[in-house]
């Protein structure tokens, strides 16, 4: 019986081992797309207790403990922070085989070098341990958690109107954590709530400081944030989407409904999706321009129970995976930024694994030979960013792309302990090779046994590290 | 080699067996969901032969049979019971890797003590053992074979309009099987058949002694059925939909739909949708306000051959899987019935393992710590009731929930042979548990090793005993 | 560490190993699917190069090359046969984990008795060691490769227009590889194009020598044809859609449609649906009445890059997979003939491996005894046409009908090195046989053993005879 959670997890062969400590476990962290508040990377912030590292703010554990039974006044509510932390860790012995019970305890070995697995009866003193570590070690700050697991570059998510001033005030000091912003437009197109959408369309024109009184004053202001955030290093947007958008349009309808929406006025359906295939089109033409890449998350259904809405607002945990067919606007979008040159490199997450094989197959659709793995399939996010989505993606790829060329994990996290997924991550793609290599299916001397080391290396780091080009 | 269907039958490891051998196989069976006629267990039904209790209304079996070759007079035709019988064992043979084959040779074992594989040399032998038994041994009768099974408590599936007379006949004598009722009111919104609908009113009157003149009238029928099952021990309801119903609507738009329904004139499909809606939704409330549990099977594409329908009727193997989007409705569904502070406990199944992981995450949308595992997402039901379709179901359940809180298995069956179908799910389950603990993936000393070992009794037995509450 | 892709090949078992090389390896092919020209038949053609015969129309290893960062020129252009080979070379190192790999070196080692593995330091040597094979050892031929792998029959794919002149030249000599055509009408239902459509109707009144001015007049020529292929050995249909179509429609709609794209008018999208559905319904009717079988490859969603398409046209690597629902009229399509008497044998080809389940289940729906696997499921297609695809399907296939009544393996391929993919395939089936015999999930001892062994024969070669019956 392997032992629970040791320096082999998840590494079943030799090769996997081999592959894991001798190639994959050195190299540095790329995180290229997450959710950190870049506040706390400046004022490098620390934490009072582990409830606000671990429980402040990470929606799979409270859905695990709403799931278990416990009230909400002891996930978000008014509990103190050793009750909520109670109320977790009695939680954690019902998340055999979820992966937070593996996260759980890598993050506890690897941050706090807890070997102790988390129970009733452990709480106490994991519990005291960790607040120990937090409040009096200065390399537990969050720059020194980044140090700690080899980040070297981290890119957060930001909105147009964004000021980036904390990543202006922290200006990537030598030999630490790169903070790269990145570009989230999603408000810009959010026009099915006409009176949300005025009121950002004036926060931007204040950020671009200009006065938007049409659909071209607004492609303009969002053109100077772009070219703001360019100057601040940025290299890559993001888009959350239900679905892809590529209905038919005219310029002059487009900017109708931008009168309209701006006015006041609500839009038809019909509308809504046309304005959104043009704003869709408009930010991957200033994505091209800008040599940036293009990221796109979709297939989210979000904010399921609106009475938790109402009470705790969105991201706390009542999201989930939808069903949409999408695979013909998507194409179609893809298609017509191609056919105008304006295709740049771009990154596809699905939500549901039901589509895997259909994303994984319409990169290839798409691929020009002009940068190898131009078009990437992400890997498995959200619900789908463990072992099994991980594999699922990763065989997926291999099958019907090429895996050599994928650019790799990132945490998509909001929290600076969630690195070691990048560890997790990098075992299972070892895993993987090496059970292919034991079994024949990959061989495994002299050029081809290097080419699969590489591999490893690539997939890890480097293909990122050029794929990016974050310099 | 292992050998076939041993006493370690799917226990790959030490592991497995330990927890299958030491807790699962000892803990008696609460059968929440079946199709078992109650006049059999009222009647203490015996069977005149194997091919009556397993060939007289298996429409799995029937669907191999016709795949094989067999001609419709040896399926469900006039040919005798050992013609039958016949045709059914020169096909058990191409049925490797079909779960007909295992379930066969389970029930063999299990209710005759047969060991020889059923195949046409040994065919006269296995008839005539069986037989004998079922004609000459008083420990044969369906209540002997639940008894032969422990099983524990049993609920049927039964029509509003049913006066359950046999249950009351039954009584559930002490030391026996409790045999409860669930409440199943499909035809109170199969409102596309206006003719049929009409006629089922009329029966819903007659039941609950009222006359039905409007929808108001028909809701209160209901309620009273609802209020008379209640009173004869009903605790859950069960409902069969091709998608979930949750368009908007108007209690005069109902009202207004149900008086052209009764009388007599023909819906359009918004009228039908909207009124699917509203009842779906009244039956929630219902189903709350006597805080039963609720259950939803959807995404069966049913009587799909119409030429054997007229020949044979529904439900006789012309029924198949599904493509439906319903993430949106039911989400909607639910949504509403949480915020109106009307959302009993809830069993979701899907048909189509393409939905599996967006049921699987809607559970945690709407689970709300007041009860554990208060959403469940059912075990893997008609073609998904095998091997593969519950690893796929406690795989994604234990990756995007909590395996812990699963209430676990129920045979969905007409036979009172498929009782082995725990014992093969709780196999299923100790295997995967076995897998991970020797694989290094779940921890097994102290604490946790006491905890996995609960986590089996409670997902064969104890979860559901809580659940359900069946007194 | 099991050697790189020796004798035993994914072989895991030793009754895997037994079951392969004692009854799978020896039986001949039967390929009735492909692409392959039977021009290159009757004039038994030689190939130039390896590069002719490996990419000169293989759109799988341009996708690849694609995705590897190689430019056009070197892939479809003007570079020289070395040049392209050399950039394949570059690529294949990078194809670890996709079929591609196992494809090449399977061909490699068949055909030429290569056991080096291709990269850029063996390139040269390899293409040197093919070519001079190609150029001068006469058993290279098109027909030459046949005989080599044990070919038995192949059906072609050709249009009702096509005279068939190379079928008749090669005449199918004795003791060789059975060349047959196969009925693919495709262009008689894309009325989309209504030029295109007006075209092809000119060219089927010629080919079936009569005038076309009707629908009518249409049908009968198409008949005519099909009363030619039948003559000429055609047994089977194949028919290339997007989803089924199966609206309701009046001959006279029909008609209508039909003079209205004659004509040179467009055509609604409900015209366009109609005149498909009742095309795809001729089709069969007439396939019926000649005792043919009948393919559908349903759910390509092609020509996604419009800028390629006009650069090389259709079926250059820019195809990827759909995701329509298409459960409900695809019942309702076979329902309507199965009621009407004319339902032949059938196989289904979806390529979204989320309908799996979906078709796997419809099948039961129109089995009728008849004929034993009277409606199939066809193997892996297009992308789901390696290991992980295969295995997927023959799994759902076992669990939810009849593995055993299988008809196995076609190439579906444009080249004369691809049928070591029936190696490939019996290969994985003895695997997944072998692994579940080991496991105890299959008896492997006096008739259940024989069963087994004879089992691996009908779907690597039984089954397909007897159901084609080419005669």
């Amino acid at each position: 019986m392997k032992t629970f959670m040791d320096a082999d997890f998840l590494l079943q062969t030799d090769t996997a081992r081999d592959l894991y400590h001798n190639h994959a476990a050195k190299l540095p962290i790329i995180d290229y797309h997450c959710h950190l508040n870049p506040a706390d990377v400046a004022e490098d912030r620390r934490f009072r207790s582990i409830t606000e590292l671990w429980l402040g703010g990470d929606h799979y554990k409270w859905r695990a403990m709403r799931t278990n039974g416990i009230d909400e006044r002891r996930i978000t509510g008014e509990a103190s922070d050793w009750e909520k932390f109670q109320a977790w860790a009695a939680t954690v012995p019902y998340c055999f085989r979820n992966p937070l019970y593996h996260w759980t305890h890598l993050e506890l070995k690897t941050a706090f070098g807890i070997d102790k697995l988390l129970n009733p009866e452990t709480a106490r003193e994991i519990y005291d341990a960790c607040n120990d570590r937090l409040q009096n070690d200065p390399s537990f700050s969050a720059r020194g958690l980044m140090r700690r697991y080899n980040v070297e570059t981290v890119c957060t998510t930001d909105d147009p109107v964004d000021d980036l001033c904390h990543h202006k005030a922290y200006g990537n000091p030598p030999a630490s954590t790169k903070l790269i912003p990145a570009w989230r437009p999603d408000k810009a197109m959010a026009v099915e709530d006409v009176k949300a959408f005025r009121s950002y369309a004036e926060r931007l024109g204040m950020a671009a400081d200009m006065e938007i009184r049409s659909f071209d004053d607004f492609i303009d202001a969002l053109q100077r944030r772009h070219d703001f955030f360019h100057r601040q290093g940025c290299r890559l947007s993001d888009h959350g989407l239900s679905e892809f958008y590529a209905e038919p349009y005219t310029d002059a309808e487009i900017a109708h409904i931008f009168d309209k929406a701006y006015g006041g006025a609500e839009l038809t359906e019909d509308e809504i999706r046309k304005f959104k295939s043009a704003m869709l089109y408009i930010f991957a033409v200033q994505d091209s321009a800008s040599g940036w890449v293009q990221q796109y998350h979709y297939g989210a259904l979000r904010n399921n129970n609106s009475r938790m809405m109402r009470q705790l607002g969105s991201d706390t945990g009542f999201d989930s995976i939808g069903d949409w067919h999408t695979a013909q606007s998507m194409s179609r979008f893809l298609d017509r930024l191609d056919s105008e040159g304006c295709l740049t490199k771009t990154i596809l997450y699905n939500l549901n694994p039901a589509d895997n094989e259909m994303v994984a197959t319409m990169l290839g659709n798409f691929q020009d030979g002009s940068v190898a793995g131009k078009i990437q399939w992400g890997s498995g996010w959200w619900f789908l960013d463990q072992k099994d989505g991980m594999e699922k993606q990763m065989n997926a790829l291999s099958l019907l792309g090429l895996l050599s060329r994928f650019v790799g994990m990132l945490t998509d996290s909001r929290s600076f302990l969630s690195y070691p997924r990048h560890e997790y991550f990098r075992r299972t793609l070892c895993n993987i090779l090496g059970n292919d290599v034991e079994q024949g299916m990959i061989p495994f001397t002299g050029y081809e046994e290097q080419r699969v080391r590489q591999m490893v290396e690539d997939i890890s780091y480097y293909n990122a590290k050029h794929y990016f080009e974050f310099g």
